[in-house]
């Protein structure tokens, strides 16, 4: 294996990862297309925002009255990494924490985010397409829509978020299922990216999903569901329908221990610094940590990605490399690791309240492409060699399963994860025996 | 293993095969490359040669009269299967056998291709760039180059081929790591492919090197070296420099024999017949079995492919999905099977001579890409997971190889090979010690 290990990351470092990232002047739709989309190599396009108002308009005292009343989804956590992997105090159990969302009018986040005093570290960051949901009155301060892009992966927008942060905030290793046009109004974004075939060096794993609460909203909770983290004025929320599970990078590109994570040693992580003014072209499936290096203001488009031979090639090494503790947002224990993982956490935090048995959420209208569902599904959900799970596949291969009624009306990462979770239930429904099973494990918990 | 093949041949049919091969009008060459190239997705172009003087001209007479004099080289076999796999007498011992190659006048090549009391079956089929270097009186008749594809493609063709034969000849399932625009000028082709990714299912095996030989040539060959076919009159030439093997497919997808090779039942092969005047983009590394339904004549285009993301997770599948019993046209015994495979064999045929010593052969000018060079080694031999072969890659990564003086000039199959074989034999020697070891193994049987 490790020989195998070892060719393909040759042949990534000799076939595909640019020695580093290019910039150029804003491409056609068809040198972008042909030299980067369809090669899936990231770049940065400079030149290509100059005329965006917000270049000159997008001072504080312009957001404070633009949007000042307005509310927004600002997350926070005490450490400035949100969406991370958290050892817990027993130094044994490891979770999947998210930050907490708090909503708040802009003129109270421009206030804690500048008070060096305030508990914690604000980031806006809410990727539910902020700028045009959030801040209609920003939106014309921006193109629409990056044409060339547009034009290059034949849709429009999924999503266009607005993102608001200093050097105190992460977005640890991850990818997104997303072509992504990242673009810097102000400031200095720095990013770590690595192919996405390195997904064999980078031990994903499955972790309990929690999500982190302050001591001053400790009251909108169970106490029974909160444990108290290394900071005292924090808590860590594991949410009494617990079943979820995350897949998770623990790797970080920049300390690796390769003591803990030995295959790690194969990654040579690319960095790129994004100035006032450009902006990245991150390709689908790329993995990336961000952060920025100063008060940063950013703007980013996501477009669908395109499934195909490359996505076909990637499931496969995915699943190959990668052991997976959990599906369908119930654990399924088929290593002894992740079993013991989740007795520590249980015996931990022994009032943990057993799931109750899902609901009747399935009732698609209009149809989806099943193809959306089923990269829902292995999103989350590989099937592991040892674990074989016939019905995790959309029932028959071509068959065109129909989309809730609450769908979404854009596929932002959140309609997606709401999406993910109706149609995990209803798989969960179609093999009743196995989710009676497993809820009868849970109830002698 | 086996839940690992089914969701890669699900994920294949969903997100990259079309369900049939569709027939377009000739694109331009930016839609070609985004919705076939890009996308290595075949299709066949309508319309797009109709102009050709070749559709009026290429009649047996006009060759008769323009080329009846000039030598050519012809392919013959016993049963019209050259390139396949062949089961020895002894029911046991398969091998890898090659057409007889013979050089006659055209006029020569039309009265056997005609004359139903001839012992064996000509194809004209020669792969040299036959078109262009065997017959620059018919070069005006076609296109130069296919316009549309030499731009999406970004090159020149590497070779024009010409081939002429009918349904008794037959082109076993293989891949070429070329683009290749296929166009019938008279009769009717006829496909069968299958994508890249069902490399996974093919069973592919390396066989030893042989070659059919007439009897009325045999006199041209130590008799030691030759063992007698099926047929009385047909011999199979062991090279005593034997130490070649081929990597080939022994699943013919017109009768699968899924008793014998299991991991068959997975493909679901695209059949396709193309008429006067069609021509088909057969992507690079697709699978293919080639033949004609009646008196056929075509020429095709190779071009260089890109070696890109793809690329990279196809040799990841290959290598995981494939055992290999030889590298550097030398065997190694990394497995009991094909041991005992090349037992029989010698047992078979006493007389096998062991190897010479490989001789110098390395001395490169000008330099050439070094991922062509691995390209080359790793079409040969893709290392395996329980042999370790850290020299195989070409040492150093990124360090540029100097290619042999006698580096053909085109980079026809012909010359690759070539290539390959003297880039073989440069690793040889980087490892003497390795060399040696098997040196004297072969001096012991």
């Amino acid at each position: 294996m490790d020989e195998l290990l070892n060719q393909l990351s040759d042949d990534a470092k000799d076939f595909w990862m640019p020695k580093k990232i290019s910039r150029i002047p804003p491409p056609t739709a068809v040198e972008f297309y042909r030299d980067y989309v369809s090669k899936n190599i990231p770049v940065i396009i400079t030149n290509a925002i100059n005329h965006w108002p917000a270049l000159q308009k997008w001072t504080d005292e312009y957001f404070d009255e633009a949007i000042g009343n307005e509310i927004v989804t600002v997350d926070v956590t005490p450490t400035g990494y949100g969406d991370a992997v958290l050892t817990l105090e027993n130094k044994k159990t490891q979770v999947f924490v998210q930050p907490e969302e708090r909503n708040m009018t802009f003129s109270k986040f421009l206030e804690i985010y500048h008070d060096k005093q305030f508990d914690g570290v604000p980031y806006l960051s809410h990727q539910n397409d902020s700028l045009r949901e959030q801040f209609p009155q920003l939106v014309h301060d921006v193109d629409r829509v990056i044409d060339f892009s547009a034009e290059a992966f034949g849709n429009m927008p999924e999503a266009v978020n607005l993102w608001i942060g200093d050097d105190r905030a992460v977005s640890t290793m991850h990818k997104d299922h997303y072509e992504n046009m990242y673009c810097v109004v102000r400031g200095l974004k720095h990013f770590i990216l690595l192919p996405p075939s390195d997904v064999a060096f980078l031990h994903e794993t499955e972790y309990p999903t929690t999500r982190y609460v302050h001591k001053s909203n400790v009251d909108q909770f169970d106490p029974s569901t909160l444990i108290q983290s290394k900071n005292p004025n924090w808590f860590i929320h594991m949410p009494p329908e617990g079943r979820e599970t995350t897949p998770w990078i623990p790797v970080d590109p920049v300390a690796i221990d390769t003591d803990k994570f030995p295959k790690a040693k194969h990654i040579q992580p690319l960095e790129v610094v994004l100035e006032e003014g450009e902006m990245l072209y991150l390709p689908s499936l790329w993995y990336h940590r961000a952060t920025q290096l100063c008060d940063t203001v950013s703007v980013n488009y996501w477009h669908d990605m395109e499934f195909d031979a490359k996505y076909v090639y990637f499931n496969f090494l995915h699943v190959t490399t990668t052991v997976h503790g959990g599906h369908n947002g119930i654990f399924i224990f088929n290593s002894m690791a992740s079993a013991k993982l989740y007795e520590t956490m249980v015996s931990y935090k022994s009032s943990f309240t057993p799931p109750k048995p899902v609901e009747q959420v399935w009732n698609f209208s209009p149809p989806v492409h099943p193809r959306i569902l089923k990269h829902q599904i292995l999103r989350k959900v590989p099937p592991t060699s040892n674990t074989p799970i016939p019905t995790i596949a959309v029932p028959g291969a071509r068959k065109v399963v129909e989309a809730p009624k609450t769908m979404p009306s854009y596929q932002s990462k959140v309609g997606l994860l709401e999406l993910r979770r109706q149609v995990e239930e209803r798989l969960a429904q179609d093999r009743n025996e196995d989710l009676q099973g497993r809820t009868e494990w849970w109830k002698q918990q």
